[in-house]
C-alpha cells in the first residue's frame, strides 16, 4: 500500500501535510464526514494518483476560519491524475487513463444530473444538493490535495484526456479544467458573453483571470478586470485585459475612460462574499459591494454571472445580516435595468470537454494567464500563505513529483 | 374636436376625472413631461379612441403616494382601442383598426428594440431606458385612462386584432394583453415554467392571477398562489389553482401539504416592493419578504421570475435602505441552491401576439380568471379605491361607452 | 423461475407469442444480438415485470417486412413495469418500484448521455449511436412485449412513479411515457410550438395524436392533424383538433379554410418514410410527400419537427434512391422560407418526468386521446393486424394480467 | 445632382457600368421592380453615398445566367457608406453618419422583424417574405454597386459606426458586415459552433472563409475548410484553418487524418445549389453533393448550418428535379444521426453590431482572411470575371474613390 501524504486543515491560518489512509472503495468516517455517508460503499469509484491538484480561493475561506470546517479536514477539490484502480462497477474508465476530476461530485443518476446540473446532485451530500471533495458541509468526501484520492461514480465524473503524452505536455493548463476554468467560463456564459460583448469582471484572482480568458474565448470585444490588488491587475493586463483599480473608486468612471461609456454588456462576480469596498472603503469588508457595483456598471438588459461564492452562514462576518448570508442589495436599481442574475456552483461537466478541446488545440493559454506555479505538496502550507497574501499566482501542488518540482 | 375625459392623479389617495386636450401628433408640456420630451414631434403616431383601459396595481403605487408622481398626471398604461387618426409617417396601421397597445413605449429603432427588449427602449424616455404611458419618471407620455390617447411609433407598437367583431366579443380578455397577461406570462417564462412544472406565485392580485393563467397555458402541472387576501385566494381557486394563505406563515409548509414536498420548480414574484411579511408579520411591510420566501421554496436549480415592481427610490419606505431601493436578501441561500433571477419590465411585444392567439382560439379565459369588471370612466375614482382595498377584481374602464357600462 | 411469454417476429406479417428465457444480468446471444454485445454483463440492470407494453408504429415497419429484422426477434420497446430484481451495481432503484422505461437504451456515462442526448448513446449499440429494446440493428437488447425484461443501466434509465396506487389508476396514460408521448412532444418542441402557435401535424396515428396532445399542452392556439384515415381523423377531432383529409388534396387549402391563411407556424412529421401521396396520389407510397408538403404549409421562419422515422436503408422501397434512404426534397423552397428541421430518435428522458407530472396532475388525457386499448399479451398478433389496418387505437399489451384484461 | 455610376447586369456573363438616376425617396419603375412596388414612397429612407460595395457570390448566380434576372438590373447588396440625405420620416440617422447596410431589406414593423427575423420581412417584397438590394425576385430595390443608393427604413436598417476616422481605418473589414461576415457567422451559430467545437466548412469562397473566421471567434478548437480550389484552400490555411481538398475524394478520410476521427461536431454549407461532386465527380454539378457529404461527416447529434443558397427554381440545372429546386438528400442518414438543419437568408441585423465590435476592438481580421481587394467601380466587370474564375479574393468596389483605388 503506497503512502498517502495529504494537506490537512488544522485551524484558522494553519494547514499541514499529513499521512492519511490510502483510499478504499468506501467512504470511511473522519473529520467532516456526514454521518449518513459513513460506510457508504463506492464500487463505482476509481482511485486516482494525483498528478496535479490546485489550491483554490474557496479553500481559503476555510483556512481563514470563515467556515465551520473541522480540524483535520483533508483539503483539495481540483484534482487531475492517473487512474490506478477501479471498483467493480466501473465500465468505461481504465487503469492508466489520465483524467480530469470535476470539483463537483455527482452521481449521474438523479434528476439534476440528468438535466446536466451536476453542481446540485441530489445523491452525494446528505445535507443538501451539491457536493465537492475536501470541503466543509459537502458530505465528507476526502480532499484531493493528496497523493491518492477516491473518485465516486467514476464513469460519470471523469473526463479522460485523449492522449497521455500530449496531456502531460499541457498539464498545467489541463489542471485548470477541474474548477477555475469552467467556473470562470460559467460566469461568462451566464453573464451572456458572446462575440462582440464588453465584459467587466470583478476580481483578478485565478477565477477572475479564468473568466477573462473565457470571455476572450467566447469572442468578447473588450474584457475589463477590476481588483484592489495591483499585482493581479498587472497579471490581467499581461494577456490583453483592460483593468480597473477599484481602490481608486467605483468602476464606472474607469470603465468610461476605457470604453467611452460607463457601462458594459455583461458582468461577472469573481469575488463573492468576502468582498471589500471600493475607493475609500477598500480597506473594509462589504459583502454587497461587488454585486451593487455590478448592477451599476451593467447596461440595461444585461446579465450578471455570479460564480463568486456566497454562503448561507458566515460566522466571521461583521454584522448580523451577513452572518445569515443576507446582503443589502440595490435590487430596485437592478429591476429598473431589467437585469438578470445567475448564481451557484458551476456544473463543471457541462464545459470541461469543450475547454479541454480548446486547450489541446492551442486556442487558450490558461496556465499562463493565471500564472500557474507548480510546487511540491510538502510546500502547500507556504502556498496557502502566499496565496492568502494576494500573490498573483495559481499554485499547483505536485503530490507525486510528476510535475518535476523538487520536493 | 371631441371631448377627452381622463383620469388624473391629484395627490395621495385622490384621483379625479378631468377634461384634457385632445391629442395631437406632438408631446406637449404638462405634468410629469420630461423637459427633453416637450415639443417632440410624433408623425409616426396614431390617435387611439380607447375601448378599454384598465386600472393597474402599479398605478396604485403612485396613487398611494409612494412615488414622486406630480399632481395632474394623467394615469393609465393599459390601453385597447380603435385607431381614429394616423400621422404621416404611419404605413401599416389604418384608421378603423382595433388594436392593443403595449404598456411599454418603444421606438422600434434602437439597439434594445432590435433585440426585442422593448421594456428598455433607449429613445423614448430621456432619463433612462424604458417608458410607459401615464407613469412617473417615464418620459411624460400622456396616460390612456382617457377617451383618446396618442400612441407613438404606431407601426411598431400596435398589435392589430384580425377581426373587429370577434375582438369586440372577447374585449375583456383582449384588454389584458396590454400589460398583466404578458407580465404574468413573462414572470412564468423567466421562472422556467414548462409542461409538468410545479409553480408558486406570490401574490393573487391581477398580475399574480395572470401569471397563474400563464402557468397553466405553459403546461404547468400544479399552480400554487399565495396571498394574505382571502377573497383573492378564492378567485385563484376558481380556475384550478391551489392556494397558500401566507397570513398563516411561511409558504413552505402549506406547499408541502399540497405537493408532498416543500419546494416548487419555479417561482414568480407578483408582489414587488410593497410586500408584507408572512405569518405574524403579515401586518407590516417587509420589502424583501417575498423574494426571501421564494428563495426558500424554490428547489435547487430553479428560477425566480420577478415581474413585481422594485423601485430605485421609495420615499415612503419604513427604513433608509428601502428608501434607496436596497433590500436585505438571503443571497447566500439563493447561491447555495444555484438559483437564477430575472427582473424588469415585461417586453409586452414579445408575447402579446401569442397570447392574443390563445385568447382568440379560446385556449384561455383570462378575463374570468382575473374577474374583469368593466366600469364607466367616470367611476374610476371608486375603482381605484376598491382596488386599493383588495377587492378581487380587475377594473376595466369604459371611456367611450363601448363596453356597455352605464355611466 | 417464472415463465416468460413474449411476442416474436416470425417473418413479414407474422408475429407469435413464445416462451423465452427469463432475463439474467447478461445479454445472451439470440436473434438480432450484435456479436459485440453477446455475453455483455449487466450488473447495473434491473429485471422488470411488465405491467403494460405497447405496440408501436415503428414495430410495424419490421412486421411489414420493411427491414432486415431477423426471425425470432423479440419485439417491444414501450415498457412500463415493476422492478422485481436489481443487479449489484444498482443503487437508487428498488424492488417494488413501479417504473417507466424509456425506449432508448442509454448508458448514462458517455458524452452524448451527459448532454442529455440519450437517443444517441455511444455505449449500448456497437453499430452506431442509439439503441432500443427489441429493434433491428439496435444492438440486440431483448424486447419488452414480454412478461419480464432486462433494463440495463437501471439507475440512469428508469423513471420511478412516486406513488404506486396513483400510478396504477392512470397506468394507461403513464404507459405512453415510454415512447409516443415524449416522441410527439419532441416533435412539437423541435417544431417550435409555444403558446399561441398554429400547428399542423402530419399523421393521425398514435404518435401524431400524441403530438397533438403535446401541442395543446404547450399552449398551441390551433392544432390541425392531417391523415388519409377517416377513423383516425375522427379520433383527432374527439379532443379538439381540427383535421385535414389529405386524400382530398394537399393540405394548404384545407388549412386556409380553418385558419384563414394557408400556413401554420409549426409542423410535425408523425408519418416517416412510409408516407403516401396526397389527393389523387394517396394510394401510392411517396416517401418525400409529407416533408415536401410540410415545407409548403409552414410559414417563413418556421420549423419542422420530424419524429417520424426515416431509415438509412429501405429494401422494400419502390425506387433505388428510397432504398438508400434518399428523398427528393424541395430544399430550395425550404431555404427560401428560412425553415429549420430537426430529425432523430426522441431522447425520452429529457421529457418523461415533465409529462409524468402533467399526467399525474390531470393536465392531459393521453390514453383517451390515442384511444388506448388494453389487450392480453396472447392477443398481440391480432393487435398487430388490426393496427396495421389503421384502426384508431393504441394497443397496450397486458403480459401479467395487471391491467385486468381477460386472457 | 451628382452623377450615379452603377453596375448593371446585361445578360449571362456580362456586366457593365452605367449612369443611372440619382436616388429619390421613392421606388421608381425599372428592370426587375415588382409592379406592386412601383411608385412606393420612401420617406423613411436615407440616401447613402457608397464608400465600399462588394461583389458577392450570390451575384454570380445571376451573372452566370442561373436565374431570371432581367437585363439592366442594377446589382449590389453589400453596401457601406455615408448618409448624405434623409427622408422626413428619419429620426435617428443623420447626414454624415458612416453606416453599414444589411443586405436584407426589412421594414422594422412586421411580425418577422419584431422577432428579429429580418431575412424574411413581410413588407418589402410583394412576392414573398425576404428582400435584398439589386437582386432578382426580391422586390426591385435598386442595387448598391453604385455611387449612391436609397436605403429604406433607414432608422431600422442602418448600423452606424461610432467613430468615422476609426471606421475608415478598418473599412475593408467593416464592409464585410453587410453580408458575408454575418452570413458565415450565422452558418456557424446555426451549426452549433461553440468553444471547443470541431467544425467543417464546405466551401472556401468568401462566405466559407468568413464562416471560418466566425468559427474561431466563437471559440472553435479546430476549423477545417473543404474546397476544390487550391488557391482558396491556401487562403484558408493562411489564418489557421486546416483544409480538405475534395477533389481528392469525400472529406471524411482527410478529416480523420486531421482530427483522428472522421467526424466533426458542426458543419456549415457555404456552397449552395451550384455544388460540384467530390473526388472523381468533381468536374460535374451535383446539387446535393455538399449536403449529403455534410450529413456523413457530422457526428450524431450535430447540426448543419446552411447559409449557402438553395433556390426554388434553377432553370439552368441539369435535371428536372433540380430545376424545381428539389435535391436527392440522404435524409435517412441524417435522421439516424439525429441531425438538425437550418436554412435561409441570414438576418444580418442579429449579428452586425456584435461583429462590428469584434472588428473595432481588433479581435478579428476578416478583410485579411477573405483577401479583400479594393478596385475601382469601373473595373467591376473584370472583378466579376476574376471572381467567377475562382480567384481567392473578395472584391470591394470603390465607387467614390474613398478607398484610394485609382480608377
Amino acid at each position: 500500500m503506497p503512502s498517502n501524504r495529504a494537506v490537512s486543515y488544522q485551524g484558522p491560518g494553519k494547514v499541514t501535510v499529513e499521512n492519511i489512509d490510502y483510499p478504499e472503495f468506501e467512504l470511511k468516517d473522519g473529520p467532516g464526514v456526514n454521518p449518513a455517508n459513513v460506510g457508504r460503499k463506492v464500487p463505482h469509484g476509481a482511485i486516482v494518483k494525483t498528478v496535479a491538484t490546485n489550491i483554490c480561493g474557496s479553500d481559503q475561506h476555510m483556512v481563514r476560519g470563515r467556515t465551520t470546517a473541522p480540524h483535520g479536514l483533508i483539503l483539495g477539490h481540483e484534482i487531475t491524475g492517473e487512474v490506478v484502480e477501479v471498483g467493480p462497477g466501473v465500465e468505461f474508465v481504465s487503469v492508466g487513463d489520465l483524467v480530469s476530476v470535476p470539483f463537483n461530485i455527482a452521481c449521474g443518476r438523479c434528476r439534476n444530473c440528468k438535466e446536466g446540473k451536476t453542481g446540485i446532485c441530489e445523491n452525494v451530500n446528505p445535507d443538501r444538493p451539491g457536493s465537492a471533495y475536501g470541503y466543509v458541509d459537502m458530505g465528507g468526501w476526502v480532499g484531493g490535495q493528496a497523493q491518492y484520492v477516491l473518485v465516486p461514480y467514476a464513469d460519470w465524473n471523469l473526463l479522460k484526456f485523449p492522449d497521455r503524452d500530449q496531456a502531460m505536455e499541457k498539464i498545467l493548463d489541463l489542471t485548470m479544467l477541474t474548477d477555475i476554468f469552467p467556473t470562470g467560463f460559467h460566469g461568462c456564459v451566464t453573464a451572456g458573453v458572446r462575440p462582440g460583448s464588453t465584459v467587466y469582471i470583478a476580481g483578478a484572482g485565478p477565477v477572475g483571470l479564468a473568466a477573462a480568458v473565457s470571455a476572450f474565448l467566447l469572442g468578447a470585444a473588450a474584457v475589463i478586470v477590476g481588483d484592489l490588488n495591483k499585482e493581479r491587475l498587472e497579471q490581467a493586463r499581461s494577456f490583453g485585459c483592460e483593468t480597473v483599480d477599484v481602490s481608486r473608486g467605483e468602476p464606472q468612471d474607469q470603465i468610461e475612460q476605457i470604453l467611452g461609456e460607463p457601462e458594459v454588456d455583461c458582468a461577472v462576480d469573481a469575488v463573492g462574499f468576502e468582498a471589500r469596498g471600493h475607493g475609500a472603503d477598500s480597506g473594509q469588508e462589504q459583502p454587497a459591494a461587488v454585486l451593487n457595483s455590478l448592477m451599476q456598471v451593467t447596461r440595461a438588459g444585461g446579465a450578471l454571472g455570479i460564480p463568486g461564492l456566497y454562503v448561507t452562514g458566515d460566522p466571521g462576518a461583521h454584522d448580523e445580516a451577513s452572518k445569515q448570508g443576507s446582503l443589502s442589495l440595490r435590487l430596485g436599481l437592478g429591476w429598473a435595468k431589467s437585469l438578470s442574475f445567475t448564481t451557484g456552483q458551476t456544473p463543471v461537466m457541462r464545459y470541461n470537454r469543450w475547454l479541454m478541446q480548446a486547450i489541446l488545440h492551442d486556442r487558450v493559454q490558461i496556465a499562463k494567464a493565471v500564472n500557474a506555479v507548480p510546487i511540491p505538496l510538502e510546500r502547500a502550507p507556504k502556498g496557502y500563505e502566499d496565496f492568502d497574501q494576494g500573490v498573483a499566482s495559481k499554485f499547483v501542488l505536485d503530490p507525486n513529483g510528476m510535475l518535476g518540482t523538487a520536493a
